[in-house]
Order: C-alpha cells, then sequence, then structure tokens
C-alpha cells in the first residue's frame, strides 16, 4: 500500500521567497489527505502535480493563518472546477464560522457538501477510522489550540501465495477466510497450515504531524515509535528562549523528541524565515538523531523506507 | 511625480501555475498603494521586490477571494515584522468583519492600527485625497457589490527656473507663492511675470482601476480620458455569453470600453486559467483599441508614458 507524504510547504509565518507556509500531502493508498493549507498551496500544488480533485481528507492543525489561510481559495477552486463529491474536513470548530462567513460574503454556495469533523486539542481523538487509516489528533502545546495527527495504517490482509493457489486448486470463495489467516482443508482431506499457503503483508506503518508546538513530553507515549515523524523546528537552538516565548521547537529538542519517542526517521519543517539556508537546522537535529530530512518543497518521503 | 503600477497578479479566480491573482503595487511619489490583494501576493512582492514596509493604503475592491485572500496573512506579517504605523484600508465594510473574526482566532492584536474607509458601491465616492492624490470609487457591475479605483494625480506646483533664482535673487520666502502662480515683484520696482520665471509642472494623470465588471456603460463618464485604463478581460469574445453569466468583460468589449471612453493606454487583466497563453486576448483587445498591453506579474507601467 503507498503511503507517502510530499511536502508542499516548509516555512513558518513570515513568508520567505521559494518557501511556502506549512501545506502537506499525505498519499495513502492512492487516496490524497492534505495536512495544513498555508497561503499559496493551490498553487504548490499546481507545481508539484498533486490534483485537488484527488483530495477527500483535509486536516487543519489550528487557526493560525500559516496553516490555513490557503483553505478557502481551495475550497472554492474545487467548487469553481465542479466538484460534486463531499470533503471531509478535520478542524477547530471556528473554522467553520470563518469559512461559512467569507462564502456568504462572496455569495458563493459550494456545489460540494463539506463533512466538519472537530477537533478540540484537550484530548485525543479518533478523528477518522476507515479501511485504509485510523487518524487521531495529538494535543500539542502551542499558544492557541493545537492538535497534531497521527496516522496509523490499519493491519493489512495477508496474501497468499500465487503459486499455491494454482497447485492447490483453492476456490476463490475461501480466500477472505484464509488472508485473515484461516487454514484451508482441502477436497481430499489434507490440511493446510495458514503460513505454509500466505505471506504476511508489511508491518502497519505510522506517521505523526506536529506543528505547531513547544517541547512537551505529554504527547511523547502517543507518537512513540513512529516510522516517520513529521516535527516542527522553528529555530535554532542558539534562540530556545524565542522557540519557548512563542510555544515553538528548536531542532536540537526535535532531534531529542525523535530519539526520546524511538522514531525511525524524523523530519524537520516550519524554519523561520531568518534562515535563509536551512544546513544548520539539519545539522543541530542530526547532531542528536542522525536519521533527520529536511521538509523541503516537492519532497515525497515514504513512510516506513 | 512618479506615477507608474508594477502588476503583482493577472488571473481570475481559478489558479494557473505561474499567473497570480488579482493585486498591483500603485507608486505614487514613493509611497505604495496595494491594490487589490489576492491569495499569493506577499510571495509576489518577495518576487518583484515590492516592499510591505512602503504600503500605507490597500484598496480592495471586493470580496471575491481571488482579490482578496492575501490579506490576512499579509497584514499580519506586516505585525510580525515590527509594523506600527497606521494602513488606511479601503474596502468593502463586511472585510472588517472577516478581518476581525480572524484576527481573533488566531489571538493576534496587530501592533499597528488599521484606518478602515468603507466603500459604497451604489454610489462614486471620493474615498480619499492627500497632496498627492485623489481617489474616487467606481460603481461597477459585478455578481456581487464591487468597485473600482480612479487615482487623480493633483495638479503640481509650477517650477521656479533655477537661472531666475540665480539672476534676480529671489528670496526664499517667495517661493511659495510664484510656484503657486503669483508674479514676482523686485525690490527695484520691476516686475517679473510668473509665466517668464516658472515651467508648469506636468499635467495630472489619471489611472482607472475596472476589476471586476461587466461591460456597462454607467462609468464611462467617469473614467474618460484615463492615461492608463486597466479593465479585467476575463474571457475573449466567443465566451461573451459566459462572461456576462458570471459579470465579466471580454477582451474585445475591453477595447471598446478604453475605445468610447477615451483612454491614452489600455491595460487587460484578469484571465481565465483555461487561457494558457494571453496572444489571443491581446489581439482581440487591440482589434478595437491598438494601444493596449497584457497586465503581466512583474511588468511595471508609468502612467502617462
Amino acid at each position: 500500500m503507498k503511503f507517502e507524504v510530499t511536502i508542499l510547504g516548509s516555512s513558518s509565518a513570515t513568508p520567505i521567497f521559494n518557501r511556502n507556509p506549512s501545506a502537506q500531502a499525505l498519499n495513502i493508498n492512492e487516496r490524497l489527505y492534505l495536512i495544513d493549507c498555508g497561503e499559496g498551496t493551490q498553487q504548490q500544488m499546481l507545481r508539484f502535480d498533486v490534483k485537488p480533485s484527488r483530495i477527500d481528507h483535509i486536516f487543519i492543525s489550528h487557526l493560525h493563518g500559516d496553516h490555513y489561510l490557503g483553505l478557502v481559495g481551495l475550497l472554492s477552486s474545487m467548487h469553481l472546477n465542479g466538484r460534486t463529491k463531499p470533503l471531509k474536513l478535520v478542524c477547530p470548530p471556528e473554522l467553520k464560522e470563518i469559512i461559512d462567513l467569507q462564502l456568504k460574503y462572496s455569495d458563493t454556495t459550494l456545489q460540494f457538501d463539506i463533512d466538519f469533523i472537530f477537533t478540540d486539542a484537550s484530548r485525543v481523538q479518533v478523528i477518522l477510522d476507515n479501511p485504509d487509516i485510523i487518524v487521531e489528533t495529538i494535543p500539542l502545546d502551542h499558544r492557541i489550540a493545537c492538535t497534531g495527527f497521527l496516522f496509523r495504517e490499519k493491519r493489512r490482509l495477508r496474501k497468499i501465495i500465487k503459486e499455491k493457489i494454482a497447485d492447490l486448486d483453492i476456490p476463490v470463495e475461501y480466500y477472505a477466510a484464509i488472508k485473515k489467516g484461516a487454514d484451508y482443508l482441502a477436497p481430499n482431506g489434507k490440511l493446510y497450515k495458514n503460513a505454509d499457503i500466505t505471506i504476511g503483508a508489511d508491518e502497519p506503518k505510522t506517521y505523526a504531524y506536529c506543528s505547531d508546538t513547544m517541547y512537551n513530553e505529554n504527547y511523547f507515549a502517543q507518537i512513540s515509535n513512529a516510522d516517520l515523524l513529521y516535527h516542527e523546528s522553528t529555530f535554532l537552538n542558539n534562540m530556545l528562549d524565542r522557540a519557548q516565548g512563542t510555544y515553538h521547537t528548536t531542532a536540537l529538542q526535535a532531534g531529542e523528541v525523535a530519539l526520546k519517542t524511538h522514531a525511525k526517521k524524523l523530519l524537520i519543517g516550519h524554519f523561520s524565515a531568518r534562515y535563509k539556508t536551512l544546513n544548520e537546522l539539519l545539522d543541530e537535529a542530526r547532531s542528536v538523531f542522525p536519521d533527520t530530512e529536511l521538509a523541503v518543497e516537492g519532497k515525497t518521503f515514504v513512510i516506513g523506507d
């Protein structure tokens, strides 16, 4: 199953040329899940060939503009481009009021329904559960209510070994049970153990998205053992005071989060515009957690790779 | 006096790569006036070196997203970058409600004051009058309330001929009156006629910004003889029905507006994303009004040139 994330924006609030505010497109089994939608996300989607028509779920972490100001434009474009299928929008409840007001004053009635699913940053919620994925909110520690999102793949069914199907002439109506782990009793009375006729699916993978937040161990247990941890890393650690004052994290701290939560890999982003190049941020995080990458616009990361 | 406009965005609502929704930076005597502020305007300002700190006036024509969705991000960045000087914001009254709601939910109190000046699309208003310029609203004909803006330079003072000052030893306290047209009576009793010691300033120029609107002769008298007329031109004339159905103008009609209002020069923009190249739109407008140019991102047009 495909499970990968493409970075559409990596900057924090103040704009900087060639970086965009937060947005990521998560591809789960060829369905797209948009995480945050900063201003200009539509242009980034055009640039990196991420089709809005394939997005059925949008997740907004919080109501600072660099995480959602591209949303109303995106909804409006979906409408103008003829979308009729519903969209699930996971967000703080106040966002509905903002969207409704903007649509009202532009005299726009969307041609598609938005199914709002409201987050509550005071607790963990299972916010989405479909055949591919379970998504939990991650209560973060920011200046305003903010939730990250934890995407857990569902355990996949076992696969029946092709040659066994042919050799044993297994009837199709047995497939479902065998994929779930049943043994196969052939018409001649011989029992074939499940382990001998199937191979296991890959272990389910997890992607933890943590932006924006200051370093706070409260969310560590929930995100532990993530295959890929995206963690904001707004400043270098020589600006730790400023990071704490603005409820953000330093690159060094992001590395510590990854280390302490036993992440398999760390992705850092939400970079302050003061950093024209990102090498120092990367080096600082890697000094604590070597398997770190930069969330750079246009790059795709396979989760579990 | 400098009087020129730089195009920051030329597209209509549906996004297209490498075009941005409406925004223009008008430079009047080295003060910047931003006209409309579509999503991504901040990035365009970075791209074309238009400094937000030099903007003291913003004009929003109407509340369709492609004309204002970049505004809250821009205000927020001005705040984050330490702006304290007030900003005049000319806009439909409902925009204040939208801005207030978004600032409230992001828990942001701007460090600078916004002096709101509300437009009323049912009538012509003199909406700004300062030593450099008088600005009138232009009631347009769009699906929702929409005003264009007519920027008229103030008549400049006459200039005293440098050599005359030296030759006649004119005292500095006489300058102001002479610049306004007074003659100079020298201490020896000789009268120097104003026309002999001064040269006239350039004729005041006008810039008319008309977006969004359908073709409607009601606004023709007001914008007549503009030195530069920007007129929306969303479609080719083979889509006249669609233009009328959506309250927009075709390139042919934009040419007719320029012709009938005796514009000196026409600038067309607000192009539909269906036009990947713009030559046909330009050719169509020029077939009626030859002195037409495309409002292309990054281009600067001197008004009255």
